[in-house]
Order: structure tokens, then sequence, then C-alpha cells
């Protein structure tokens, strides 16, 4: 392997002087959006296959987040929204670290924008594209506005390679609901790279978990949910089998991820 | 032709005795949204080919709304989003009707879902696909968030066939903003269906005015706004030369059509 | 209603004096086209509710065409092409006539691009959005350009609002093939607008029937084929039921089409 | 960092036991599809800032390629067409290596679909999701197929976060064409993945060359054909600033690629 030192300035692909056409810019990277978030439990035997052994074991307890998101590094990308807005559907289960710590690992997440599919894969968050569909409410007392009280209603739905993967139904119970999920504790990253010169392997991991150093929002409203997961010839998820709801919760978050450490 | 007395239930085609494809179902149609308004002037007369001499005459200025909406009948739409969210970008020019009176009228609308685009062609707005990117403001202070307060920056686009039409970019300034555009007053649509056993004739066309029935929201916020507009070889609107910008404001609106009358 | 008799020279909406910016223009219209033709029979009293009583009776067969068009009109779409290419997926039934003749009759078709489905809703096939897939054969001796011959494979798909609706896998046999469907009979359209000013009214159907004035290729290929479709809750095609696959071909298509005539 | 070694059988991420999930698989990866090559001069300096220094230096003569694919691995995504059709516009420029052997390299390509997407990233090819459009060329004699024979006429256009980049128009002279571009010689990948752990630091590339084992077709059309490049702020191609076509060709290509190594 030919090693490289000639001063590009491209956090990701392509490799420029200039950087400015690299999809991905580096960190601090700036995250808003609407969520809803069900949490449910399921055979935590089932989930071994999703996990690494060095993340550690399933307990059986997990969360699907449906995100409407804007994010930015310096803002410009607030300008040009087509920069800044995605929406994805996120997967996390609970599990035990191998030194009886707890942490949250995602198994499974698509996004509709290759920004962010990219800095998920920086990040060990392993994306794949998907159409996310999530109701929003919006400040208004109208039909069509589901503004945040007791019996307004929403839904959520993901779709991976024009196939329907989930679907929520929620309502909102007019109380105050709970963060869920990767709101609730760290969520451990596997990154790993294929290379293309040795294509009988499969990539080493390195496990890492974000810094994130500003966030905001977490007023979560409480709603009660069905969700529906179906099956899917090209996703492992469905070998989580029955997803049992637990908890519910609706609401806006903002927070910033400034790089990553080991973890 | 053989005209046709079958009980179909469709409001709109596919035409089955139990209406449950049909593209659109009839009104009430209950709109909820955030829209971007940037109201502006440019030369009359170079408006004129785009408003039917019955419409009236373009008086010189007119409005760009991009808009970012929820819409719904009896509400199950709500519950599966892909069939309530879609994004628009609309063009209004205020006229003068032959009676002296003024009124709105829609040159130009690009949309992304088709049930919206059929639903506008009933009421008269030429509704074709285009892809519209539109900054949301969150409740939020963060970054990322566009909180509704004095420099908090926005952007929209608009895409039709892979070119990009419009652009603009706003900042709110922190004081109270008008209404704009169709806000301001009836809009009046011309509707008009081709018959392809006449195919060398061009449709006539029906005037309309929508029946709003409800309307809510309309707390709107003043921004300061650029706005580009760039030629396209497959659309008229750039007939309308340089565009000044006379006033903008952001904000969200409810509103419910029942039904049309004649305009 | 305000009847308007200003030349505007738009043959669909928008109307404006140099018809530039109009959908749709006024045929001829040019298709040319790879296809996948699934032929299946089905219980005949099932397809009851999608066919008007005056096209006529459903005699139990039918057929899915999956398609990958490119169209034009006097073919400056070609050097443009994301406005002549578009996949669609038709359904098509066979009907007796009140009068004892056989026709074809189109209850659901889904197209992806606008234009397409415009025109096609003029013609009275009943077109809404959907996402289709085809595989298709390229001209060379490579796995993956299932070259026209035994044991070379194919597969289709339609999703609708992120729920897919058919799929079929399919593998020449080698041998030639038959036309299938639409390619057999004429087949009528159903045409029908609703008007919002009668909201509470269905349209009237008028029947019509395409002047094909061109038409190539019809060098179909034998495939043997298999056929799903699944349930979806906005559409009534699966009241058609099992669907038992009789025939299926792929190949190209050249037709043109001038305009139509009662039926 | 806590390397792993737990036997997940993923390719890519996610990383799972069973590898369902993974969104590429390894190679050997098979394409076939159809291209329009319009080879350019242009001036070599101004190509620097998009050629790292180990590469080599451009030396003012580049191809851009839109294309049509198919591509499979085992041959099951042929049944599942979401899963092998893809479009995309690839840039390469020939460069003179440091030992004054020439290879093309590709400072910029954009696809739409992730599979492909990722796949390029670890060829070295630095592709990013734009939206691609090619007229193709059908074997019938129709106003719409564009059959392969002098004077027949197609276009290509390139899309990135909606503005349109690359816009070509060709003609077929009727005469055999040549092979350009990356079809002439071996092309130069750089493989490069931050790392955000250490966010200020831009990621060492490694430069590979693909193992290329079966390779069909190449019977080349001659077009006449302009090219188009709009200028656009994400993206540093522009920095090519005029590219004068040299010569142009269409046809259909496949192509096995078994792994890379070294370059």
């Amino acid at each position: 392997m030919h090693s490289h030192h000639w001063p590009h300035q491209s956090f990701t692909a392509p490799f420029t002087t200039t950087g400015r056409s690299a999809l991905v810019r580096p960190p601090p990277w700036h995250y808003a959006g609407w969520l809803l978030n069900v949490a449910f439990r399921f055979d935590a035997l089932a989930a071994m296959p999703l996990v690494p052994d060095a993340v550690g074991r399933p307990v059986g307890t997990g969360c699907v987040h449906f995100a409407d998101w804007q994010a930015c590094t310096d803002g410009h990308e607030l300008l040009d929204p087509v920069l800044s807005q995605y929406r994805e559907t996120i997967v996390v289960l609970e599990v035990e670290r191998p030194d009886g710590s707890r942490c949250m690992y995602c198994p499974a997440i698509w996004v509709d924008q290759d920004i962010s599919m990219v800095r998920g894969l920086l990040q060990g968050w392993p994306k794949k594209m998907g159409s996310t569909w999530l109701t929003r409410s919006l400040p208004l007392d109208h039909p069509a506005a589901v503004p945040l009280r007791r019996g307004s209603k929403l839904g959520a739905s993901l779709a991976v390679k024009d196939r329907r993967l989930f679907e929520a139904h929620a309502e909102f119970t007019g109380q105050p609901g709970r963060p869920l999920g990767f709101l609730t504790q760290a969520t451990i990253g596997a990154v790993g790279w294929a290379d293309l010169r040795q294509p009988e392997q499969f990539p080493e991991l390195a496990l890492v978990k974000p810094d994130i150093v500003a966030r905001t929002g977490g007023c979560w409203h409480e709603v009660s949910a069905c969700l529906r997961m179906a099956s899917h010839p090209g996703e492992d998820i469905g070998l989580l089998g029955d997803l049992v709801v637990e908890d519910a919760s609706a609401g806006w978050l903002g927070l910033t991820v400034a790089g990553a450490r080991d973890a």
C-alpha cells in the first residue's frame, strides 16, 4: 500500500485541496429534530446475532426512534435545507457491557440523505437508505395540526427498498413522557471498513462513544403507541421477533456531537 | 360519447364501487403547515401571458410561498403520514378583475405528492411535480433549530425536473410579520380538462373560488428575505423577469377547504 | 360558471399564452419501452367492483404489465430524459362489453412521473404515483446483463406509498412468447373529472378508446413467471383475490397515440 | 481503541452474524450497463486541486460517463431490481503517475443507490448521491426508441442536491466509436476513512487499482456531443473550467470486479 501525505482538506471523499466537495465536514455536528420514541421488550436471546460480543449482551429491551431532523455544521446548511433536513428510523438495543455496565447499541438505522448516511457510518451507526415518514405536531388548533394535547394522533413508517418495515400509531395521553432509547444512555457504535484488497476478510470493528457537548429539549410528551415490524428479506432486525411496546413518547430534541472516543 | 351512470363511489380515478382506491377523497380538506412567504413586485405587463383575460389583469405584485404541509380528510392520513405530508412552492399574482375588484391568481405551483397534485388541479391551481425544501423553526434553543427570534436564518428552494428554479434566504427580524400573497385575498383558480377526442382544441376554463371554512394561525413573523429565480426551459414563470422583494414573513397556518364556487 | 374564451395555448394546466409550461403537450404521443407481461386468471365476480357497468363485465382474465418507458412528442424530451423516461405498472382486465364484444379495461395503474400521470388520466387510465422496478435485458453476455436466452432471470416490483404491492419473478424459456393484456385487444378508458363546486357528486364517466397510429416491436419472448400481490390499505386491486399465472412474456414495444374516440 | 474479534459475517455495516443486512456483499461484483462517454480536454493546471500528489499530475484530458447500470453479486439482485439498478455520472481525469506511467483517476462521481455508493467508497471512487438521467437506445424503429443509427439523438443530465451540474446532448454519427475515459486505462482510487476520535485530522489515503476479471461489450458507437457543466456551490469539479469535447461514444458494457490491489 502506497501511504499518502498530500495535503487534501477533505474529512470524507472526494479528497481535494479545497475540501469543498467533501460529503461530510468535520464535527461539531448540530442536530435538532422532532422524534417519536417507542420502547419495547423482546426475547434477549433473539438479538444475539445483532450485537457483537465486544459490545456486550442484549438484555431484552430496546427502542425505535422515528426522527425528522435538521442538522448543520457552521449553519450554511440551514440556508439550503436540502443539505440539512432528513428523516431516519433508528433501532437501539440495551446491552450489558462485558464490565457489567449498561449502554445502548444501534444494530440498524435507515436514513434518506447521503450526508447523514456517511456521518452515521463514521459514528458506528450502520446507516442504510430508507424512507421514513413521521407526523408532526404543529402549534395550531386545527384538524391537520396534531396539537400537543390528549387525543391527538400521529403515525410513522419506514420502508427499505420499497418494502415497509416499521409502522407505528400513537396518541398523546396529555401526560408528561420519558426519554427513551438512545436518550437514556450512551450509545456505542461499531466502526469498520472493508478492504477490497482483502475481500475475503470481514472488517475489524472499533467501538466508539460520541462526545455530546450540547443537548436541549427533552420535554417529552407521553403517547400510547402500537408498533408493527414486518419481515424483510434484506434485514436482520426481524430476528428480534415480537416487539412488546413498553412506553412511548414524542417531542423535540437538540444535540451537538463534537467527536468520539474509544468505548 | 357513451355517458355513464353506474354507481361508482370515487371522487377521482380509479372509479370503483368502494371508492377506496380514489386518489383524492371529497372535501373537506384540512391543511396545516409551516410557510415562508416572499412578496415581490415585477413588471405587470410581463405577466400578461400567465393570466387568462377572464381572470383579469396582473397589477405587478405577487408572492412566492414555500410550504411544508400536513393535510387530511377524516384524519386517517395522519396515522400514515406518507398520505398527509408534502411540500410545495406556490406563486400567486395579484390581479384586477374585469369588474375592478382585486384577487390573487396562481399561474404556477409545484408539489411532491400525487394526492396534492390532483387536489390542486381540481381547484384550478396548476400543480406539477417539483422538489421543495424549507427550513423549519423548532421550539428549541439550539444551533440547528432556527428558533423564532431575531437573527435566526432559514432557506428554501424549488427544483423542477432536476433544475433549481427558486431559492430564498431569510432572517427573522424579531418583529411581527404580515400575511402575504394568497393569505391576503381570495385566490381564483382556472380549471380545465383536455379532451383527447378533440386533441387539437385547448380546454375551456372554469374560474372558481375556494370555500374556506376554517382558518387558524396567522401569527406571522417578519423576515428579511432575498429571492432568486433561475431561468428554466420548461417554465413560463421566468417571464416575470426581475422580482423585487417587498416584504416577507414566516409562520404556521391551518385552513380547511369545503368546496368551491364560480368566481 | 364563468365560461372562458381567452386564447391560451396549453393542452393541460398551467394555462398560458405560450403553452410552454403545460405539463402535457397534445398528441401524438410516442412510446417505446421494455415490458414484462404476466397474464393471470381470477374469480371474475371478484372484479365487479372494479369495472363500471357501462364498460362491461369482467370475464376472469387479466394481465399485469411492468414497463420501462421512453416517451416523447416532437422528440425534445429525448434530449432531456428526465422528461421522457418513466416506469409504470399496469393492470388490465378483459371484459365483455354490453354488446357482447371483448375489450380490455384498466382498473389500476401506477407511474413515477407527473407528465405520464396526467397523460394517463386524459386517456382514462387511472394513474396514481408508484415506484416500479423492472430488470432489463442488455445485449451482452455477462452475469448482470440478463441476455435474451433460456435461463436468464429477471424480476419486477411495484410499491405504492412505501408498500410493496406486486412482485414478479420470471425466467426466459428460450421460446417465442405471446402478446398479452393490453397488447391483445383495444383497451377502454374511463375519463371523469370531479367538480369542486358539487363536491357531493361523483364524476360522470366518458368511455374512450385510443387512436393508435403506429406500433412496432412485438417480438415477445416467453418467460415462466410467478406473481405475488400483497394486500394494501389504499388499493382495491386486492379484491381480485388469488391471481393464477397463465402466461408471461417480455420484450420491446413501440406505439404512438394520436388521440381517442368514444368507446 | 477496543479491537474486536467477534465473528460477524458482514462485509459492510451493519455487522451481524448472518451478514444478511450488510449493505454491500463481498466481490465479485458484476456490472452491465448502457453508457454515454464524453471525452474532453481542459486546462491541466486547473485540475491540480482535484488530484492527490501521490496519484500524479493531471495532463489535461478527461471524460464524463453517464451510466445506467444493472449490478449483482450472486444474481439474487436481478430478481428484485431495486437492489440491482442504478444510474450514475462519473468524471475521470487522465494523470501522469510519479513513475511516468499514465492512468485515470476519479475526482467526482454521483450515484442514486446506497449499495453502489458504499461499493464506490470502498474502491476509492468518491461517490455522493446525485440524480442521473440518460436516454437509452432500444432495438426498435420508432420515434421514441433512439435506434442505433445515424441521426438518432440522446441526452443525459446530472443533478446534485437539486441543482443541475452536467448536461449532454449527443447524436449518433453512424460510425464506430472508441472506448473513452475509464474504458481506456486502469483507474486508480483513493480510499480514506475519517476517524471521529481524531476529528481535526484528514484521512490518510490508500491508492488502489481494481481487479477486473471479466469484461464484455465494448462495441462503441460514435456520437457527436455537446457537454455543459454548470457551477455548483458544493462541488469542486467546476474548477476544471471550460470543457472542450474531443470525442464521444455510447454503447453497452459488462465488467466484473473481483477486488483491488495497491496502486
